[in-house]
């Protein structure tokens, strides 16, 4: 019989990284996109376990779709994939940060570089970032 | 009598920049911190109404506390406050980005510039920043 010692919290452990996610209760972690480039925010979204596994494995963003309730390899319909360089864990082990290269530099499904394009001024949102290109060439409808 | 003619999605309709916020169900938004200086993302928090109307109000951050259950303004123990030059909403309406200048530099409760200083090596969670003050000595404990 052979006896595996496991030290918990040493190199020597075989706990899955994964397992330190502090999961919502929907089982999900929101993982916030950055531009590795020059630091740009591009995109806030969930991911469930397997597309955090997958994401990993395959250096490809992978999200949680929250309305269409399945996996969304993002890109899959618009090309403009992400390519991951780094992941990154916050001090709560409940937020993700990817570091990515931005395929085709749009992330937004308006066209957009960035989802993040409206900013608050005099107590309304303004959109201030242009569209690159028209959606509906990007999604062929 | 004065009748009040309204225009929706003009500038001339009087809705609440804060009613167009997606809040969770339980009347929440996350909201990211980004240093205005070189982009680093230092923070994932939640806001709720009064937390983001404050934020604008005064141009400082504050947060709601969702463990302890109550308005989070920020720095309020640490001295270590966000001054906000901007804030920003996504395509979806449900998370906001702030421009912040992070006061003292340090934004984790850890010591760290950023909550987010575990990064993924081979499948383990690596601290790769360093500890630039003592969090005994920040919150004199």
């Amino acid at each position: 019989m052979l006896l595996m010692v496991k030290w918990p919290g040493s190199g020597m452990s075989d706990r899955d990284w994964l397992d330190d996610i502090r999961w919502t209760a929907d089982g999900l972690v929101p993982a916030i996109a950055q531009d590795a480039t020059d630091g740009r925010i591009l995109m806030m979204a969930w991911m469930n376990r397997e597309a955090l596994q997958l994401t990993a494995q395959t250096g490809t963003a992978v999200y949680w779709s929250r309305s269409r309730g399945k996996l969304w390899h993002k890109g899959e319909e618009s090309g403009h994939q992400q390519r991951i360089s780094e992941i990154r864990l916050d001090c709560d082990n409940d937020v993700i940060v990817l570091q990515v290269e931005q395929i085709g530099g749009i992330a937004c499904h308006t066209g957009r570089r960035s989802c993040f394009y409206q900013r608050l001024e005099n107590d309304r949102w303004v959109a201030v970032e242009p569209v690159l290109k028209d959606p509906g060439a990007i999604y062929g409808k």
